[in-house]
């Protein structure tokens, strides 16, 4: 008895009218699959935030999934096509231009190889501007009925992406803002638990501009209304919110600004909130 | 044999990369089963929109289906995690604050019960601030393979959500905007079926604005182009358009904005178009 | 054994609300159906844009499927409701406007019907604004499940559409930009092989413009930062674009607008890159 096709998810920058001809390819190759598309609407071009939001989205999903991702400026040229299987069986597919560098460590790296084109659809010319459609969904949907990474190119080594790492300083910490979220929250580079457990007093300055203060909760109902604020974030890192509003906007921030958040430790005599 | 799951859809405020790790933990908890997301893009923080339009979009789903809804501005806070029974034996799952209130009174309230987390997801512990992903996927999950919502925790009364109620006035009606379409037109309050069946002369004012005339008419087709005209929505309330152009923008007008009709009736000399 | 019904896509200008009532209504009549939504995002009430966009998105999925498309602004009106099979059992539903006619010439029309509304579904009456709902979705079911278009209504000839065609003119070619895609890059409708196979010296004039030199380019990344480029587009056709940036931003151009494209042609001494 056939076995049901593996999962395949797809995230991509290049919005609903690219994605739905690549979520074409892998039904036309996967009559009985399912493929869920996680996003069309990376932000375009941004191969380190969409890195981060591929992993975040991706690990939700079961073990033994095949994740196709595709943020891809430099589609067609000198970056490799992909595919790595990952410890968990999972499979990931795409550029290697970082997109899948997060995820794929994340989940353990077992193998990458660079997808042969000859070997995957044979003499079949390709678009140089839609990889994703001709190259990647082809890989995918093998893979999905149970190729190995091995049977579609040759070993290679995943190219790394480095992702800014925070820096502690005395009574702070310096980062800087990975992601703005579909409300307008900052979301930093900053694990939450850099924070010291009680911390009255934060301050946080963007860019070269001044330290404003920062109040501190645990949920959003608990930001005074029009008060900047400071959260952990669901991805477990530190994030700058405004109640039912938008922080970036608030701030005039975008992905990439520099964050130092700075405190001023109490003598512990109050229990961490 | 195993019966497959019943059907879950997902109507969210938050974006595709949030809703995206919704997805996965369903996918993950239900091999085989079918997610239907309705939409990631519910107005932010709009429960009392997002509660109409939950409803209208979620009334279309087979009976037995199981709906997750998340506007969810208190997340982690007071507002109690519930789920629903219906009459049709559809489940519900969210927060309750109102966003599922509509849609459970139109399929029939048969049971509420608190969400109880140590029942659901034992001691494992949950970000406060995404509660769609780690409370109410896990519910929604589980009600798909067939728990009963008195599985998942203690009975409670859902708390009812006040929309406006339209006024009768002499020669008119009183509303508000309920929701500006992907088009631009305004949905009313107001249930078309009490308009007169003849009224030649429509007049409608904005907020505190002047009276402007409105033409009516059964399509979009029969408005003359660039004026504002009245039809019968799709939702069975009253709709304010602009013949291919957008009535809000025209207008100057939101969600929530007062709506005065005013008509003058004829003598019945001809039939209503 | 009962077959599994055929996949059905759904292609709308309706955004997240009234597309999901659409899947709402497919889901109920198809409940192990496979419904999958190429996007709700298609541009409001534009019928060549819409129509060109969905034969290069469902041109991908298998024969045999059902595809749904509805960019509609006389819906309710005096255009047909119709139903097409072609050559491949590929069956189309929408409004005689245009929309389906571009995939149904590719495809290959084999019948044509008007979809009759007593047939499909009865007496009940339907919402004039929304025939998506009431009338395509059902008709998409009964195709997915089966039926036969000659099932749905009575034999009608399919209203063809003009999409403008581009002129050879003397050293160049004139044309019009048919898309403005998620990046900003303008879709022509020239066929990449019109243009000469070397052509050092490229220009382009936009409306009534002055012309501007363009590179030409196998792929993005060959592009200087900051030039306009000409790429051989996914679609086959010429391409106008800026590297990670919009060429429609930088021209002030949407669709529609005319584009005269002119080169001078080297004695041939240098291959084609």
């Amino acid at each position: 008895v056939a076995r049901r096709p593996r999962l395949v998810t797809l995230s991509t920058d290049m919005g609903p009218v690219y994605s739905a001809q690549i979520k074409g390819v892998l039904h036309r190759l996967l009559p009985d699959g399912m493929v869920v598309e996680l996003t069309h609407e990376l932000p375009r071009h941004q191969v380190t935030e969409g890195a981060f939001l591929v992993r975040q989205m991706a690990r939700q999903f079961p073990p033994g999934s095949v994740h196709l991702a595709v943020v891809d400026p430099g589609v067609g040229g000198r970056r490799a096509p992909i595919a790595v299987r990952c410890k968990d069986e999972s499979c990931l597919v795409g550029p290697d231009n970082g997109i899948l560098y997060p995820l794929a460590e994340l989940l353990g790296i077992v193998r990458t190889v660079r997808l042969d084109q000859q070997r995957l659809i044979g003499k079949r010319s390709i678009s140089a501007t839609f990889a994703g459609r001709d190259l990647f969904a082809p890989a995918a949907a093998r893979l999905a009925l149970g190729a190995l990474v091995e049977d579609l190119g040759d070993p290679r080594t995943l190219s790394p992406l480095r992702i800014p790492e925070p820096q502690r300083r005395s009574q702070g910490v310096d980062g800087m803002v990975l992601h703005v979220d579909h409300f307008g929250n900052l979301i930093s580079n900053i694990p939450a638990e850099w924070l010291p457990r009680d911390a009255p007093a934060l301050s946080l300055s963007v860019g070269s501009r001044r330290p404003v203060p920062l109040s501190r909760a645990r949920m959003y109902e608990q930001l005074p209304r029009g008060d900047l604020g400071l959260l952990t974030s669901s991805f477990e890192l530190v994030e700058i919110a405004l109640r039912e509003d938008s922080a970036a906007k608030r701030l005039g921030v975008g992905v990439g600004e520099a964050l130092k958040l700075r405190w001023r430790t109490r003598v512990k005599s109050t229990p961490a909130r």
